[in-house]
């Protein structure tokens, strides 16, 4: 099984904060692995929030498949970090890393393929061009 | 991104059930992607569990990664069918894919690494040996 | 602070299951508060279900208010029972009383208030007379 | 049934922070009821950590019993501030009121009453004279 490829932090440009909370923790003292896909999910929207492309309650994407590396075992009450990268634009798909740490504790690592998707006609759709724009401009992508 | 590999589910020897809730669907009216997680965890304690190998509340294992594809919308109120089965045994980790159906339509496939894990010393342990007898006779690995 | 009010179990006429998850429980190796809540509100699902007034996803009310007991810790991978009652019917409400229940031990009562609620007008709606005609024939109310 | 007793916010001393998440949503686009338990927990865990009264991990009451009411409907995504205070100190037990609102919107408010827990013996324990004093010199209760 491959391990998800996430670039160095120096190298992510979006990172926004969140806070674990102490229901986050499961009866092993640490937070549960379902809680990591939430904060990734908080990420991935902070991070489409800012480029502008989270219309109101509209999600224009939906995950198709997410690949976590659990690096070290995390806790509830703490603010953590996370990075969030789009790593390739296809013609309808977006492909991100990201990382959760505390401070220089990675928790974990991952990756995610998400699929423009017509909610509409219930399936996925090419991306719009100005979305495509918004993100590569964001990245520093071609 | 690797799409994770799941035998079918003809090969598959060891099926659990389990009920989604109404909570666990998310504003976007289907299942939030992170319950997912919470229905691998209990597949893979009712595994365990089968085998006697789920000591009470000790768990021998970590999550380490786990690779997951989403392949139809989830709901809930709905009793789905949880299918595990161990693929690969190393030397303290074990390898295990899953699907998640309801009857003929699959909501997901993924794989996952388990560690080995002391718990006392905090780290990876080597595989007990009956461990590996139990999962090994189980599934009619070598 | 008034304890809920809730019927013996003999007087109760409807009864559902649940099964508690792992996760449920938190890091006090008990059944987490917010998790009653949940099944709470499960039980009430099945209820309205089983007197065919849950129109698919469109909910004619709203919980307005809740007081929950916690008589006694909770577990994860418990099958539990579910017993709900409606005791009153106002113009625009519904108030129940539900216990959770392991067997003999009782885990936790509660009483709710429900509002009928119209969506589409964003407030309370005086209750329909097939809603409150298929309550009173359920519980034996005048 | 009656409702939950919240002095005014300005009479209340303590308040913190807290932020909902997207997926603390469900499928009626509102906050899910189970969340505000979770919510209150954030709050009531804050202020006995602020009091110096959180010793770690080790929690020293139980959660009793609890009375909300759901005012208005609350969103995810939402930085929402809560407010915690105590109006009773018994024997054993705990008597705390909270709102949880963002900004002007009252979301919900509540009771609930704590024991203080003995988790070697299970079971209820006398209250600590320090634990007393920091929390009737916190709130200017006799």
């Amino acid at each position: 099984m491959h391990a998800p490829q996430v670039p160095e932090s120096s190298r992510i440009r979006f990172r926004c904060k969140a806070r674990t909370r102490w229901s986050d923790e499961d009866n092993q003292n640490v937070l549960n692995n379902a809680v990591y896909m939430t904060l990734l999910e908080e990420a991935r929207h902070a991070y489409f929030q800012k480029l502008g492309l989270l219309d109101g309650r509209h999600f224009p994407f939906l995950l198709a498949q997410t690949n976590i590396r659990f690096v070290a075992p995390g806790k509830g009450g703490v603010e953590v970090e996370l990075e969030v990268i789009t790593t390739r634009l296809g013609t309808s798909s977006v492909e991100q890393s990201y990382r959760v740490r505390d401070g220089a504790a990675v928790w974990c690592e991952a990756q995610a393929v998400l699929v423009i998707y017509d909610p509409v006609r219930k399936r996925s759709a090419p991306m719009a061009p100005s979305f495509r724009q918004a993100v590569e401009a964001f990245e520093g992508l071609a």
